[in-house]
């Protein structure tokens, strides 16, 4: 197949499909902020609001404004939940809720920081498309509380014990590692030594000799031999990835994109299910049943990831290698999860591909993975042409 | 099918491939207290110990001492789990974790009562087995406290916010209705009001205009129209079905015990998959896709109750109705659950009945449902003959 080809599709994909569905039927005119949960056909079946999903998709909306075409109704749906957020999900303690009403009632607070890291970014993104110089000085502030917290999770509630064995989640300088580059924007040296340390953590988690990416180490990257460290999340190691390839671009640094290449790789041959297709939600690295009861099912996010991850890969490597890996998950995302019906994706596959739930939208599915990756996927395919 | 050859594969079930699994390869003899990780084979894969499951055991092998025949190594076993929970498990205040190391210090505590509960059903049934008086006293101040914490959990650590509706869940009721019979034993006046409470409550919970028995309404037993208030577990609410059972016959409330059947009719019709057979998982009342990713999976617990529960409403009703559900589950849960070949059940089948997890004890499954209700069934099939 020819990747030129693919270019349409992908524009298709994303503004005629995907942005329509979100713009169609998750705002909240009313109150402000989006709805999340939708139907297959964009039905509203629950009205509470998920602040991940509402950072994610203000962010989603703001980046279009910027990147693609100035369209005043783009600009207005960030702006609707930049302010929902701003005005609704934000406590006085610089703590995000988890969940509100569809009024901006508090609903749950987790004792995790991703509200407030998908709350940054909308903001950091927002400020760039609205040109309100606050958002932006809003969003390095709390970036600033977001990185002191995460190197002491009990500042956000999380308690801890006796008998824990000391670890560290990939999730953690991953994420703050992917805020840096929303944040700083064409600044990226302003973050510089904050930068060092995320991708020195995060290289932690990657072990050549046996060629996994861990999700939870000691430490000092030692393995633990648990349920929990040996939890494998192929999708999450193959998004750290690019991840980090996009700083390892910026740095100018060939050894960095060299294991970022092969942290995509790996997790790949490792996640893929060579007898049903698609990509495994987790494993177990020694092989025993990982005790998530979802661990077989093909979730949309992990493929978006992949898709883009892939193609990047290819357009450093050259490699036929990757451009295969790229179209393989092409052929099985655009045959599973995407809906020519309703648009937007569905989320949520069984082993052997049957779409077990049938809602676009729910407590973690929003306008964010669909629409980043198909933006990301887009752009390189234009690049590489 | 006759009912009277069934006895005896019961008995075989229980006494031949069950409870020498856990004998077998739970015990830890050096610490006390039980492993839970177990693999197909009895292969320990994790060595953490998860309270719930330590206090279900504990109370498993008491019960069969006490019930089915006095055998030392049975008082032993329940010994080596009474003594790790009452020296390691139980914080000051009171609150029991919900996991431990393998020796015995601190790796969870849940903001929920459930650990407190099965603590409470161990020490109970324990102190019967073993003459230690302490552990019944030991048990009955626990209950007062938790029945203390349940109509305010809060007193565990529980946050609320602003936005939330006010609800009760069936567990609550419903735990506490089986944790009195089970330490109140062959005094069961002894709770009098506190088992007018429990029922008073879980009625709530029961819709005859709908045929549903739903998990969370609001307090004076209202629907909620979200996610969670349409959110039903049919097997969770057999399960109800005959603790509530139990206290129609100790009540001679016939009212009641019709209430019951009907629990466990409706819920068993709706919960079937009438297309691939087994019981579903989760449910949502109104038809949409329930959010739990595993919801369409068949777990070997539902069945479990389903198997009692049936037999106990045909006991009672005589109707072949419930003798056919009975065997309709049994047949299901045979063919799919029982291993031949290393004893005890698996856990997990995907919707299809295909095993997805190998192990036979996670962080969720342990010396408890199966052996309950084999040991149920075994009893109430003798009683029937």
């Amino acid at each position: 197949m020819n990747l030129s080809n693919l270019t349409d599709i992908y524009s298709r994909e994303l503004f005629d499909r995907v942005i329509p569905f979100w713009e169609k039927h998750s705002v909240d005119r009313v109150n402000g902020g989006f709805f999340n949960c939708l139907d297959a056909d964009g039905a509203l079946y629950d009205t509470k609001k998920y602040m991940w999903l509402n950072g994610r998709q203000t962010w989603m909306f703001s980046k279009l404004y910027n990147s693609v075409e100035q369209r005043p109704e783009w600009l207005e749906i960030a702006r609707l939940g930049a302010t929902f957020l701003r005005s609704k999900a934000r406590r006085d303690d610089n703590r995000v809720y988890f969940s509100m009403t569809q009024e901006g009632k508090p609903l749950q607070l987790q004792r995790k920081i991703f509200s407030e890291c998908f709350y940054i970014m909308a903001l950091a993104e927002y400020s760039r498309a609205s040109g309100d110089a606050s958002a932006m000085q809003e969003a390095k502030n709390m970036l600033e509380l977001v990185w002191e917290w995460s190197s002491d999770l009990s500042k956000v509630g999380r308690p801890s014990y006796e008998g824990e064995t000391p670890a560290q989640s990939l999730a953690i300088p991953m994420i703050l590692l992917n805020l840096i580059e929303e944040v700083a924007g064409e600044n990226k040296d302003e973050y510089r030594s904050e930068v060092d340390e995320c991708i020195r953590r995060m290289l932690l988690h990657v072990h050549p000799a046996d060629k996994t990416v861990y999700e939870l180490v000691t430490p000092d990257g030692g393995f633990i031999d648990s349920i929990e460290g040996r939890l494998l999340n192929p999708g999450h190691a193959i998004e750290a990835g690019w991840f980090l390839q996009h700083w390892a671009q910026h740095l100018k640094r060939d050894d960095l994109s060299r294991t970022a290449i092969d942290m995509v790789r790996w997790s790949y041959e490792r996640g893929w299910d060579k007898e049903k297709g698609g990509i495994y939600y987790f494993l177990d690295s020694k092989g025993y049943s990982p005790t998530p009861l979802e661990w077989d099912m093909k979730l949309w996010w992990p493929h978006c990831e992949a898709l883009y991850a892939h193609l990047l890969n290819y357009s450093i490597t050259g490699d036929e290698y990757d451009k295969n890996a790229f179209l393989q998950v092409h052929e099985y995302a655009f045959s599973h999860f995407s809906d020519p019906e309703h648009g937007e994706w569905f989320g949520y596959l069984n082993r052997n591909g049957e779409v077990t739930h049938r809602f676009k939208g729910g407590p973690y599915k929003g306008c964010f993975h669909v629409p980043r990756a198909l933006w990301l996927v887009w752009n390189k395919l234009k690049e590489i042409k």
